[in-house]
């Protein structure tokens, strides 16, 4: 019997479309679009399916992710951009899921505000990526992959 | 000339939809729906009406109590999920009422993350109760009936 | 074989028994003998035994609360005054109980001075009720009647 | 070469849609309505467009902002409401701006609740006005008018 | 008609029966009982009548205050010792008296240990004395004394 | 019978007599006097009296306020400079006077060190103006005279 | 050979100047000469001298001190008003003197804002009075006679 | 001439009666009866006497400190309980005596709720014993015959 | 001309020489040996060099950066253990270094004492990989080598 | 079959080599050598192998611990000196060790420097001693020899 | 053309005309004429200028340092006194400033009280020299020399 | 009899081997071999022998220290580097110490990173000489020889 494919879920928090529009010294040239085409190739490789979300709106983010629980998604990748320093939220939504959780942040957070250094979600997620800039998706794929066929 | 009936709001934040699918052990295997029918069957016992509103969206709970401003609400009992550490907004507009209020936590949030023991309704509600799971609901609609009576 | 009446105990710590006489605006004009007598009557409907405790002495709740220990009691409900904030000793004590707890506030304690936010007996009580006058027994009394029945 | 008509930007963040409504001993008499009317014959005097927004949710305001980065708005003056003390969403939003940006209180935060002293805007916008009431929009529209004429 | 003599309450805390024998370099050498008589002297000389209570236990000063109010005492001068840092239960007892009170601290607190600097009973007492040593409960009977008679 | 002309006074305190002598990319580069003759043109236009003060001593600026006092100011604009973190007693002095008073800062003090982000002045001014620069003192200027009309 | 009659400084910080003239409903309508009046004549009859020192300027109160050094005073009662929260000047030039010291406050302190529970002369002063209005004064002299006459 | 028989009093405070009945995870099986019997022979191998003294009150044992500061005791064992982390007056009492004072804790203090790790009276006595369990005791008696011996 | 060949420094700080044989359930059952030959080979198939070195004394791994900072490294990974939350001197010897650097914890430091949620290294890496296990050494292996490669 | 003799480990940290020559006021006039004579002595007539190590490096203690865990050790005393209150890489060796693990300190370290009164090691060791001197040394052998008969 | 010899400026804050006088064994027995008589020598040999001021006047040193700026001065010492710790006045006034400026405490000030700990200077001026007592002066007048001579 | 010349011990912390070599713009451009030759010179000139340490090895220095002590040494300079902010080891050998000592920082640390702001040997040292450069050491050696011709 064939397996499943298994199935990723990317989510992007506020202000990330418009990457590549805002603060390039901080956040790199590249869209979101570009980064996500560039991830669907490198999952087609992997041979696992990637989906992508973003919203500015918290309630839709916390929509999406009861939306996986339903449909028992197989890893996250997430970028909570500003909600992970103020969404309890998105804390208790993410608090639902048993697959692996990997958080990234493009800039490295503990360069910028202090309020910056806290996040909401690091003690619940399994891993974190700071710093290493739109690879830091690519790095989150390879982990997320690698979790998933080692468990 | 005979008294209009009086009609109470049960607000429930974000995450509440997924009652009895998520935690079981922190927060009981009855759904939402289930513990609204109960409550709906105990308020017609009591002479009151009483209806119901949950959001994942902060904004959609602020419009909600607007609504409820304009339609004087005889008492409302809310339980703010996550929003209780997190909204400025939703305390704003709860400022805005004048009827009682009671704040409801299913689980003991004194048991929990240290961010879990502020709330930022409870120094402006009539009263809360915490710990007592989905009893608590019916609590509050006996105290919210037990103050409209007493006023 | 007749099952053994269920027996709870209502503990009232310092200067509640000054309760109708000091500040009225905040506690209310009820005395606690008014109060008692209301939730004798009220056990009485509901099949449970209740008996009653008042004290200012620290050390005499504690050796209550021993006592109630070798006595297997079946509830607890606790207005522990001022010792909410200040009593380890009564902490460590209502540690040993394995019997529902709740703890009750008549006022809103997140209204008062900031060290009245802080309770020592809050993590360790099974629930807690604030804000809701003397009424809060009676909704103290039936959640340990609805605890009891359903465990 | 006749020059494009300045245009400005007028933000109101949750619950300010209930000015008039609410608290009057504190936010004064005049709807929101009658305010912007008011303001958008100032700036008929003085030359330049004003465009109004409210909305009680987060998200929708972040996409707001987002257009007015795409229309190269020339000035901004917002209340942010409670969003002052909560929203990193809405302050990386604004990073996004490099026009004026005025940030208006109606009320005098610093003499209320201690967490409305911080504001998550205050060191990444232009300048701010407190406490002078309804009257701040018009300090704000002179002040932006001002900025801008002046660059 | 005559008027009834003035009756004031002098309190003393836990250890306060060991004066003079005990940090005499810090406390003085005079014992309680030669204060108490030098005061009483005083206190026949201005027409007042003065009671004296010591106590290490907290219930007990407690149940005394409540007799006290019960007497309508006409100015109480309290040294609380130790119970003036930890003793919520003798602020909530004191907040029940209508009569001036004053506080009296022998040595200066503020030369000694950091928990010592703060006082339970300060901002609910008329006013405080510290580090005049025994004089200071002349100083407070005088006090007491001039302010019943401009009440 | 005629009324008399209103009376505002502004105030400078510290380091403000070598405004654009000193860190011209923080203050701008007009001098005190420059701005102080463009506020005495404005004021003519409004038809109101202003008067100019400006110390580097605290005391010389205390003593002014008690002659205010005395004098019936109708309104006030001051920037207390370093003082408005660091002196009590002008606060103390402030708190004497029931006309509108505005505090002003030219830079935007939330960008500056941490303890510049505090002004013991704020919680008992009317209104407070930052970031502004030099047209600061003309909003004040409106402003005093929008709330003498008014009031 | 006859003793030189003992003297007492009594000095007043800022604004205590101003005094029945500023919030009478906090400090009494006395103004501070009727206060120093009374103490004077008070002084006759314990036969010791007394003289009088007020200003807002610390500068002033600082030079006033060094010349109570030169002329070995044998007394002091200070109300430093607003500098008791912020002079270290004050506190540095008062370890000079070797003669009792009393702190005296008009109101008491502790139920004002709290940076005014914090007194930097506290802990090297003999004793403070606060609460006890202006017959706080009268108060700290018989101290200080006493504590003369003791040594 | 023969020398008295030197004499350790051993204190227990709150909640220690029950020791054996009370989370024995924590605090062993053996009851406090037991401890103390087994204490009593090994003093008298020791060749010093030993007495016990329990108790709820904080009074009960403030008073017998002063009852053993009458009769000059030669050491002192004291589990202050509870009372370790909330009692000055303990503190107070404790600091009358000049012989050696070792405090014990049957648990690892460190290892339980922050609140626990501090304790007032460790800054006061001779030495500390943590997390030894009922084993403690005896070293504590085996310290103060140490001690006695080599002073 | 042919390019000389990248090499990256790997460095493991104390405790890590102990991988697989402590505490598996958080760092997992491979050695440190196990994991630098699966490195070495990736890196040969990435065709960089890659150096190893553990050390539990702070001193030798400051002498190896020093070492490193005369040999020019194109890049290091670097697992600090315990010296991530202590050494000041390793920041500042990583200061000396403008090759990109990784910081890697095997575990979520973000679940563990809170001691280990501060990394004195964090704000002056290049980027930071946390709870990944062993993998997380990959995941910086390739970081590097992108990094290396677009630079 | 004859069972192995139980062996013990003590260890001294930083500056204990200078034991007897330093701040004898603090420590005692006794060196490291003369306690760990006795000790030895001790040891033999309890029937258990004792054996020492002391050094100034953070990184000989680590290594150490990594041997005495090879060599399967039955008990360890340590008193670490300075590393108490700064080694991580300390604490977690520490964790590799299942044996019971006294920490001593001659001191009572609550009487010095608040920076002395964390350590680092309290919570994962089995008991702690402090204030006894060098006596210490000889409860933690007597300690751990009861424990390790016991287990 | 010969070169203008350079200018040094001396500045001693409050109570520092009382060396000498005041605490010798905190600071010394020299008086500041005698300190100011020698280092005007030392000066003289080392070819410039050094000017002395002193005040106890905040507002006197702030206009003494505008005077300053307007003398172009080379180099600055200064002994701020208590303003050290409480003059944010004195700071900015000192912002003005280019030339090298040198903060000396004849006093250890980390041994003292915690608020001596903070110098709202230390971070702005070139460096610091403290508790070297009155030999201080010589090492800044040797720096100061050293500084303009390398610029 | 011939006096013994005076010996002075220079010692560098971690890092301090980097001089000249890393971040010139804040410890300048000399090398840490020149600086000693030009120390070693003016000792040479000051009639004192001067002696050089530095390690990146806190063990190493404590052991140095100890030498120091059984050696005698008449004055100590030393830069600290990273220990001055971790290292409680060195405190407690530098206690041993009773002769003289700088403590030399050649930045100005108060312009830095917060945590380089508290000195662990600050409040121990005689002096602290912070942001003169490389000077400073010369600065330490004159203010070593000037406290031992004095003493």
């Amino acid at each position: 019997m064939t397996q499943k494919t298994k199935k990723i879920q990317a989510i992007n928090g506020p202000n990330l479309n418009m990457l590549g529009k805002r603060e390039p010294e901080i956040y790199g040239s590249l869209t979101l679009d570009e980064i996500n085409k560039d991830l669907a190739q490198k999952a087609l490789k992997l041979g696992v399916d990637i989906v992508f979300f973003q919203s500015n709106h918290e309630g839709a983010i916390v929509d999406k992710i009861h939306e996986m629980f339903e449909d028992n998604i197989d890893g996250i990748m997430i970028n909570p951009g500003a909600f992970t320093h103020t969404s309890v939220a998105l804390r208790d939504a993410m608090l639902l899921m048993s697959c692996p959780v990997i958080e990234i942040h493009l800039s490295n957070i503990h360069k910028r505000e202090a309020f910056r250094h806290k996040s909401l979600l690091a003690d619940i997620v399994t891993g974190q990526i700071t710093g290493c800039g739109p690879y830091g998706y690519t790095m989150a794929l390879n982990a997320l992959v690698n979790m998933i066929n080692e468990s």
